[in-house]
């Protein structure tokens, strides 16, 4: 820290990616990126026009993408949201919707940025426990008089809350913003997309970066009721209003006009999830019951520690978090099913000579 | 603002942006964008393959941008640092170099975006008059004990300082940053990059947006000594690490190895420039002496908000700012040659008229 810089971040410690290794040697499964390249129509979009273009600002007001993304989300254009990547959106909801008399509650076992954007902003923390199998147990997010934000798939453990099990924490919270970050919803999750339109105090999250292969290009969106959006677009527009540039804009109509390219893709990386699940209890891993595009997998013959190395010197990343509770386990990114073979093969070497 | 956003934004009134018309109709001289494209080497760099990659996240370390701008501009990459638009980056200085206990002084006419960050993150304003002839007088920075934002040229006039004035400045505030905005320093400015390497307190932005006709693309840099980089890093890696996606990274540094290309764009618009001065003189009217790509102009006969409607009226957007001082001008930014012919037609037309 330079002698220059504000008190009030001496002590934030800021997030840490996974690995993005600059040549492609490695089988990478280290931060839930589709194996599949984007759809036919954003390589479409993305055309000579498009790039000629890109000496005019971006459409601050994001219409064509928002009036696309409210078609096909059955809601109004005034209850989306466009942030350049989802991370930029949780910044934004943390900014607006706590301060140092709104504390933020979150699973203590989540996304590790929801501490990192606490401690920038300067916001209590509660983190609650996850129970022992790893899952949120609903009622303890019952009335606590502070934000709160779930990521539901929940990572790194792949675990789900139900839909009604989320209204049911919406509905004891009605005084303070619910948000569900759905980064990962489209691999098996049930969306509350839906429920914003009953109660003025959620807002969702989703992101281009996973199920639509677009985590380079920058894309995330929210859904909340036209209050909560025009508090994020007031943020948005007292910071940086050109947030979104033209060519993510013009891919993020193209692909939600191509969605059945990625339900395809995301099909197939259900079925790789499934086929490593399998495999990988039959060598006598615990792996949590994912509806991600990850599984979150132990074994009692090697820590998480040992098994990320292992993977790594056989050209396989993937990703581990030395905390207390889960260093045990190692995060791994469903990719294609030669990648998944391969990945199995490496298991079966490592425990063969452990 | 709903019932959840915090009490701290009650007062905050977000930036308002130039308009971007969705239709292609107008001459749009009213956000100083370039008329001409991208070069060459940036549609050739945005390919197929890159497109692919998109599935995959940008390179948060921002490397091989990073590199090429500090060749081309003789410091260590470590002094270099990457942002989302050089809106994003001017936000994290605000951020980062600015509190409750340290204000920020700033031109009273120039960016309308620093007023907006100081309020969004609530610090005190020092808000220092032009000159009568809209110049800035070095000496009314010296010794302020704030942190100091400067636009250089400044925005909407287009005067410059010297690097020897900002200097001064920068000598005269040993305990602040002072931070020097290019955005239109290619122009004809001087830059005060240089002096970076000679003063810890010193940091230098600049764009993609104007000079190398990015402004859709979202792509700004700074340099400074490597502990005030660093601050910005660390906010950076608070917020969203993949700010920079990866087109835009690709597109910079092809940019920068084009840069013939976009030099001779400057000079096409600067001699556009010195052309539209002059004309507008003989028709009477008081054009600023700019360096930048835009000009600051008004005449007896019709005020800032009439030019602006009759130009608007006959298919030509310019900016008119309504706030005192200035409401009898209307900033114009410099085009080819046959918009500015257009431009130069319909002022004789409404002149005639008047």
């Amino acid at each position: 820290m330079s002698k220059f810089m504000s008190e009030r971040f001496s002590k934030l410690i800021a997030y840490v990616p996974g690995e993005q290794p600059r040549d492609f040697s490695y089988i990478k499964l280290n931060t839930n990126e589709s194996p599949y390249p984007p759809a036919p129509a954003v390589f479409e979009a993305l055309n000579a026009g498009e790039i000629a273009n890109l000496r005019l600002y971006s459409d601050p007001e994001c219409g064509e993408l928002k009036r696309t993304l409210a078609d096909y989300l059955g809601v109004g254009s005034e209850n989306t949201f466009v942030g350049n990547g989802s991370d930029e959106i949780l910044s934004f909801a943390f900014m607006a919707f706590c301060d140092k008399n709104i504390p933020v509650s979150y699973p203590d076992i989540s996304y590790g940025f929801y501490s990192v954007y606490a401690d920038l902003y300067g916001i209590e923390k509660n983190e609650i426990p996850l129970r022992e199998d790893f899952s949120i147990a609903p009622e303890d997010y019952f009335d606590l008089g502070t934000t709160i934000f779930i990521a539901n798939p929940n990572a790194p453990t792949g675990l789900c809350l139900s839909a009604g099990e989320i209204e049911d924490i919406v509905k004891a919270n009605p005084d303070n913003v619910v948000v569900i970050d759905e980064a990962y919803v489209d691999f098996g999750g049930e969306s509350c997309v839906q429920l914003t339109k009953k109660y003025d105090n959620l807002l969702v999250i989703q992101t281009y970066s996973k199920s639509r292969s677009f985590a380079g290009g920058r894309l995330g969106f929210a859904v909340g009721c036209k209050p909560l959006i025009g508090d994020l677009e007031k943020l948005r527009y007292s910071t940086n209003p050109f947030n979104v540039d033209r060519l993510a804009l013009a891919a993020g109509v193209a692909a939600i006009n191509n969605q059945s390219y990625y339900d395809n893709n995301i099909f197939k990386i259900i079925h790789n999830r499934e086929y490593t699940t399998s495999e990988l209890r039959e060598l006598g891993f615990e792996v949590l019951d994912s509806k991600a595009n990850f599984l979150f997998a132990s074994t009692a013959k090697l820590s998480g520690a040992e098994l990320y190395a292992g993977l790594r010197e056989r050209g396989i990343l993937v990703r581990y978090f030395n905390r207390p509770r889960i260093d045990r386990f190692v995060r791994i990114t469903i990719g294609t099913r030669e990648q998944m073979d391969a990945l199995i093969s490496a298991v079966k070497e490592m425990l063969n000579n452990a």
